[in-house]
C-alpha cells in the first residue's frame, strides 16, 4: 500500500474511531460550512392563484368548520419539500375561512402577518380589538398576544399567512397555548389601537402594548395604497424596485415586528426593473394588475409571469429583475430586519 | 471686637482678596444653587387673543412687507422681561402675514415650531416643499433648513412661534444663515414629504432628510383631530389630561424635535381635571372652545379662563388643574426631551 | 366504503392531487409546527478533553501543516451528526496548532470567538494586529475581519473555536474571502486595541472598527479572573448561576459579537446551584476545577462531572443544575443576543 | 414731524402700549436672538494653583469642619460674576478637606464629578461604596446618589467639582434631600462597582445601578494614565488634540455622566497643537507638567501658560491652540453629550 493509500487509511481510521465520541473533521466540511457567497437550498417559485384556489376550496368541503382554524395550504419551497417553510427562515401558507366559520383564541411566541388576498368580511380579533378585513390590508398578530378569527362575509375569504415559524424552530424558542375561551372578548373598539398610534401620534402615557411589535397591528390597504400614489407623483422611480414602501413600526421606526419585514411597491405601466441582489430572500403577494420577474443564480434561471394573488418566493442572493407593461401592485416580506439585528445584511444593486 | 465680629471680618476679608482672582465663597450661595426643588423665575401668564390681536395688526402697520419676516410679537414671562424668553429654556411668539406678503428665505440651528392661529393660505416652505396653512396645523422648521414663508390669503394670517432660541442661547451652540436667493426654489410638490412617512410607512432606501427631526414637517389638523375623537371614544379619559396625544416622529417614535414635544388634547364637556406637575414648563395654544386652569406654587394662586386663541404657560412644578364645562382642545410644547435625555425629567401627579 | 373512509379517502386524493403544486396541509403538522413549548432536537452531551486530545494529537499527524487552518475536530450534537453544529445554531470545535505552523489569512461574515484550553505561545492576528494566547483568554474574531494565526510556541496550543456558522448558514448570508497575502502585515503593536477601548476610555474620534462588534477583541484572563474573584468577594452569591460576569462590548453594554453573547462564572467550593432553564442553548468550556451538572427535561435526564478542560452543552428548554464540591471555573457561550434582538428570549428560574 | 419720526413715533407708541400685556417686538432683538455663530458671553481665564491655594487655606481657618461641605472656592467666568459659573451651563469649583473632616450625607439630581488636585486619603462615599482619593482619580457623584466624604488624611486634600448645577437650574429640575444619618452606612467594599463593571464584564444580572450615569463611580488615575501611555505609543498623534481619551460608562459606550463629557490627554514634548473650536465650551485641570494655550474669538487674543494644578477654560466657539515643550497630562470636562443629544453639536478644526 502507497504513501497516499497509507495517508487516506490513517485518516479513515482516525474518523472511525472519533465518531463515536461526536467528534467530526472539519477539514473535509470547511469549504461547505464557509462558503464563498450564499449556497441557499431555496429555489424561486410561482404560485398561480387559479391553480390554488381549487385546492383551497376543495380543502373547505374536506376540513370541518371545527378545524377552520388549521385550513391553510403551506406554500412549500420545492427545494425543501416536507419542512414547511417557503424560506428556510420564513413560513407562508394561504388560509380559507368559511361564512359563520370562527376559529377559537390562541397565542403562541410565532409572528403572524396575514394579508387579505380575497374577500371582504372576515375579521380577527387580536388582544380585545376586533379588525375586518378588506382586500389588501396588511394585519399583525403579535407574538404572545391572544387572538382568533372568524367570519361573517357572505362569501369565502383567504388570506396569506406569513410567519417566522422556521427561525423560532431554529432558535428553539416556540411557546404556545389555547385559550380557555372559545373566542376571546371584544374589549376595545374596532380602529382603536389605529387611532393611538395611526396618525403620527400616540398616547402621552407611553406603553408599547405589543413589545417590539408594532401597536398598530391593521394597516388597511387604502391608506398604504394612498401613500404609495402620493410618493409615485412625489418622487423619482427606483430603477431596482420602482416606488417602494416599507411598513413601519411607529413607536420605533422600525420594522412592524422584530422578526419580519413587510413591503409595498408599485411598477408603474411600462417598468423595466434593474437586477439587484440581497441577503434575505423575499415572499411576494401580488395585489393588482401583471407583471413578470426574471431571477438568476450562476448559471441558473427562471421566469415568472404573474397576476392578481400569484405568489412567488424570490430567494437569497438571487439576481431578480422586476417587469410590468401594465403597471402593478406588490406586497412582500422578508427576515430583513434580522440580517440588520446580526448585521449580516449585504445587497447588491446591478446597473 | 468680640469673637463673631472677627469671623465675620476675616471672611469678608478673604472674599476682598480672592474676589479679583474670580473665586467666589460657595458657603454664602449654596442654598440657592441646590434647591430643596425647583425654584423656577418663570411665573404663569395668560394672553387673551383679544387684547393681543389688536397690536398684531398695527404691527401689521407699523412694519413693513419688507420687515414682514421679524413681524412677531413676542410673549415675555412676566418675570423674565427684556429676555425673550417665555420660560428660561423656550421662545414663543405670534407671528402676522398679510396678503402679498414674502418673507425671505433663511436658515438657523434652532429649531421652529408654527402653529396656526388664524387665518388660511398662508404658506412656508421648508427644503424646497411648500406647506400651505389652516388654523390647528402643526408645523415644523427643522434645525438648519432652509425656509421661507408668504401669503396668498385675502386676510392676515396669524400664527404661534414655538423656537428654542434661549436654550441655544445658553448652550452657545446658535449658527443663521441667509439665503441669496429671496425664497427658495420649490423642488417637491407639496405634501410629499407628508406621502413618504406620514402613513405608517417609509421609503425603503431610509434617508432621515432632517436628521433627528421628523421628516414630516406639517401635521395637518384635520387628521390630528381625527386621531383625538376616535381616541376619546376608544379609550378611558385621564382624570389628569382628559384626552391627551403627543405629536411623533414616525421614524424614532419620539419628539418631532429634539429639544420640544408637541401635544393635543381634549377636555370634554363637564371635565374637572385633577392637579398634576412635572419639571417642564409648558405653552398651551387654545384651539376650540373654552376652559381654565387653575395654578399653584407654594403659596401663590392663579386662575385663567381660556378661549380659543388664547395663549398661556404652566412654569415648571407649578400645580396645574384644567376644567371645561363645554370642551375644548388644546395645543401645548416643552422642553421635555431635553429633560428626558439628560435624565432629570420628574412628574407628579396628584389625587 | 364507510363515511370516515371517504373522508380519509378525500383527503388523502387532495394531499396527491396539490403535491406537485408544492402545496402541504398545515392540519397534518400545525402540532409540530407550533409546539406548546421548545422541542429543541438537540441533547445534553459531554466531551472529556482525555478522550478528546488524543484525537486531536493523531489529527495533528494526519493533517499537515499547510492544512493547519482546518485542523478542527468538531464537537457535534449527538442528535444532529453531519450538521457540524452543537446547537442548532452554534459551532464548536476544538482546533490544534503546532509548532511553527502558519495559518493563511482569511475573512467571513461569519463571527468566531476562540477561547484559549492548552498551551501558550500560539498567536493570532486580526485586522492588522496580534494577540499573543494564553489559557482562558477569550478572542474574537470579528465579522469580515482578515485573519489568520500561527505558533511560536514550542507545544501544542488548543482552544474552542466558537462560531455562529450555523446561524449564517440558516440565514443564507454566509461569505468569505481568502487573502492573497499568505499572513497579513502586521500594522499596530500588540496590545493597542485594548489600550484604545479596554479601560473604560475610548478615542475621541470615535471610530467603531469592528462595527456591531466589540472593539477589544481580547480579553485576557488574568483580567477577568481579577474581576470574578473581586465580585465573589463584594456581591451576594446567586443562588443559580454561583458568580457570573457577561463579557462587554465597551461601545455599547452589550454582548461582544451581535450573533453570541459570551460569560465566566465561578461556582465557589461547595455550590449547590438550583436549575434554571432558558431558550438560548449554551456551550460550557472548564477552566479550572472540577464539578457536575444536572439536566434534564420532561423525562429525561442526564449528570455529568466535569474538570478541567472537559466541554458540554445545555440545550434550550433543558433545566440544569450546577454543583462543585471544590470549586470551579466556568467559560461559557449562547445565543442570547439573537433571542434578545428577536425578542424571544424567555427563561424561567426555579426555587 | 416728518415721515420717518412718524414711523419712529408709532412704534414707540405701539411697544408703551404692548409692553404691559407681557409683548415685546421682535423686530428690534431679532439679530441678538439669532446670530451667525455663536456669541457667548463667556470669556476664557487661567486659575493659577499658587494663586488659589492660599486663598484655599484661608478658607480652611475661616470655615469650620461642619461647614466643610461647603468649603468650596468657585471659579467663576470672569464675564458672568455673581452667577456661580464658569461656563453657562457648567459649574467649576476647588475644594478643600481637612484631616479629621466629615461632610454629612446629602443627595440632589445634579450630578457631579471630582476631579483629584492634591493630596491622598480623603474619601468619598456613592451609595454605600467608599472610594479613597488620589491625585488623578475621577470620581462620580451620580444624581440623585447619597454620597458623603471626609478625610482620613495627614494633610489637606482638594479636589475640582465639576457640576450641571446651571443646567438644572436653567431647566428647572433641581432637587435636594439631606439624609438623616450623618454619614450613610458603606454597605460594599470599596472597589465592588469597579470590579462589577470595570473589566469590560458586567453582572449577567444587568442592573444600571444609577440609570444613565456610568455604574463606574471612580476611574482610578493610574489605569487612566497607563491607557493613555499605551495609545500614545500604538497610535498616531492627533495634530489637533495629541493623544486624548474621553472616559466612558461601560454600559453604553457613552459619556459617563448624561450632562457631562470627561477627557484625559496627553500633549507629548514638542507638540504643537493646530486650533480648533467646538460649541461645547471646556474646563481644563493640569494634572502633569507645563504647556500654553493660546486662545482667540474675532478679533480678541488670550495666551495662558500652565503648570502642574492650573485650571483654564475655553469657551463655545474659541479657537483654541495647545502647545508643551515639556510634554503635560490634562483632564477636562465639558457639555458635549448635551449637544449631542440635542443634535447641536458642531466643531471646525484648523489646519
Amino acid at each position: 500500500m502507497n504513501a497516499p493509500d497509507t495517508a487516506l487509511h490513517v485518516r479513515e481510521q482516525l474518523y472511525r474511531d472519533m465518531h463515536p465520541h461526536h467528534l467530526t473533521p472539519l477539514w473535509e466540511v470547511l469549504h461547505a460550512l464557509v462558503p464563498q457567497r450564499p449556497a441557499t437550498p431555496c429555489v424561486p417559485a410561482l404560485w398561480k392563484y387559479d391553480e390554488v384556489r381549487p385546492f383551497l376550496m376543495r380543502a373547505g368541503e374536506a376540513i370541518t368548520a371545527e378545524e377552520a382554524v388549521r385550513r391553510v395550504l403551506i406554500l412549500e419551497n420545492p427545494a425543501l419539500r416536507g419542512q414547511s417553510c417557503i424560506t428556510q427562515s420564513l413560513y407562508a401558507g394561504l388560509q380559507l375561512i368559511l361564512p359563520g366559520e370562527v376559529a377559537p383564541s390562541h397565542r403562541h411566541t410565532q409572528s403572524a402577518l396575514r394579508f387579505i388576498v380575497e374577500g371582504s368580511g372576515a375579521y380577527t380579533a387580536v388582544d380585545g380589538e376586533r379588525t375586518t378585513m378588506k382586500p389588501g390590508d396588511f394585519i399583525i398578530t403579535p407574538s404572545w398576544t391572544w387572538h382568533d378569527h372568524g367570519s361573517e362575509a357572505d362569501g369565502p375569504v383567504v388570506w396569506l399567512d406569513g410567519l417566522d415559524i422556521p427561525m423560532l424552530r431554529f432558535f428553539d424558542a416556540g411557546f404556545a397555548e389555547n385559550d380557555t375561551a372559545r373566542s376571546q372578548q371584544v374589549t376595545r373598539s374596532e380602529g382603536s389601537s389605529f387611532a393611538r398610534y395611526g396618525h403620527n401620534m400616540a398616547p402621552v402615557r407611553h406603553d408599547a402594548p405589543f413589545g417590539a411589535t408594532s401597536p398598530i397591528f391593521s394597516y388597511p390597504y387604502e391608506r398604504s395604497r394612498e401613500a404609495l400614489d402620493t410618493l409615485e407623483r412625489g418622487a423619482p422611480l427606483d430603477p431596482w424596485e420602482g416606488v417602494k414602501l416599507r411598513y413601519v413600526n411607529p413607536q420605533t421606526g422600525g420594522s412592524p415586528m422584530p422578526t419580519i419585514a413587510t413591503f409595498l411597491q408599485k411598477l408603474p405601466a411600462g417598468f423595466r426593473g434593474q437586477g439587484w441582489r440581497q441577503t434575505d430572500g423575499a415572499v411576494y403577494s401580488v395585489v393588482e394588475g401583471t407583471g413578470s420577474v426574471d431571477i438568476e443564480c450562476g448559471e441558473q434561471r427562471w421566469s415568472f409571469a404573474f397576476g392578481p394573488r400569484d405568489h412567488f418566493v424570490v430567494p437569497s442572493w438571487h439576481t431578480a429583475r422586476l417587469r410590468s407593461d401594465a403597471g402593478c401592485v406588490l406586497f412582500s416580506f422578508s427576515d430583513r430586519p434580522v440580517h440588520a439585528a446580526l448585521s449580516i445584511h449585504k445587497e447588491e444593486r446591478l446597473s
